[in-house]
């Protein structure tokens, strides 16, 4: 019965990619641990560029330095 | 000083039925922990079903399958 | 297909008075939002009140103040 | 490699302060711990006040009573 | 730059296991959402299931009652 | 009321380093936010070395891999 928590950035995930995240995440635990999927929950959270830090900086300062 | 974490779908929940969460959670913490509600903790996460994945799907897929 | 987590500081915490923790959290949302019990996770955290800090003190320190 | 993760209470943080927070916590683990601020992540999560419960009432309760 | 948590029960989880959930997830991410391995970061919980809860049961419970 | 949790690999971090984690990061949310110390939990996770991943690595093995 596992539970995997997924913090990405929010930039324009689709919903195709959060279907292969839950997909490829629950077969990881099958195949390596012998986990039940229907005991497995995989949740991802969004996490805002602004409110997510790096090396001193936000990530939506990184982004910003990136593009110029 | 207990810290509970609830992570739900996002699916409409009430303020009322918040207010319940809270309350029964710290209730439960004095009654078996003997804990201070003072510093008793909990934060509720209503997460999109889009994601929050179980059984390789994504719960939104499995509210569309369940509807049909 | 709720996800609890609860941390609470390693005192001495019975298999007994964990069994309680998990089954009013579960029956919480059973009562409150519907929710099925074959899909709540209650996962409990016990942490050393040399990790857990309160107003500047780490809870060991404030456990030892409280003792003299 | 540290990770970090500040939850507050969803009030009109600024980003000057949440820029702040990020400074604040990486030097810390700097400081402290000699970490390398290159692989220190910091992540803030910002949650409502319906949804932070302490001693048995929700923080938008609270702040309503506080503000009579 | 994710951060990935993994809860499972402290059943004996090898080190080789936990080095191909890490390698996994890590694959998972650059290849659904191009991230880099380089600051992605992989953190495993492994919980006592004395302190797991499911369907109103300990899983130390569940497991006991299996094996019988 | 914040809430901080500090996730840190287990390499023998002392109760000293611990205090100044906690003093550090309960003064900067004073400073930032305004936020009282009274209702500051800092809670830290000090990770074993195999159980935290970057970059498809253990921090285990990247740890023997610097020693060498």
């Amino acid at each position: 019965m596992p539970y995997v928590n997924i913090k990405i950035t929010d930039e324009g995930v689709t919903t195709e990619q959060k279907r292969k995240l839950v997909q490829g995440t629950t077969q990881l635990l099958v195949d390596v641990l012998g986990k039940s999927p229907a005991t497995t929950f995989v949740v991802i959270d969004e996490v805002s560029t602004d409110n997510w830090g790096l090396g001193y900086h936000l990530v939506s300062e990184l982004r910003q330095a990136a593009a110029q």
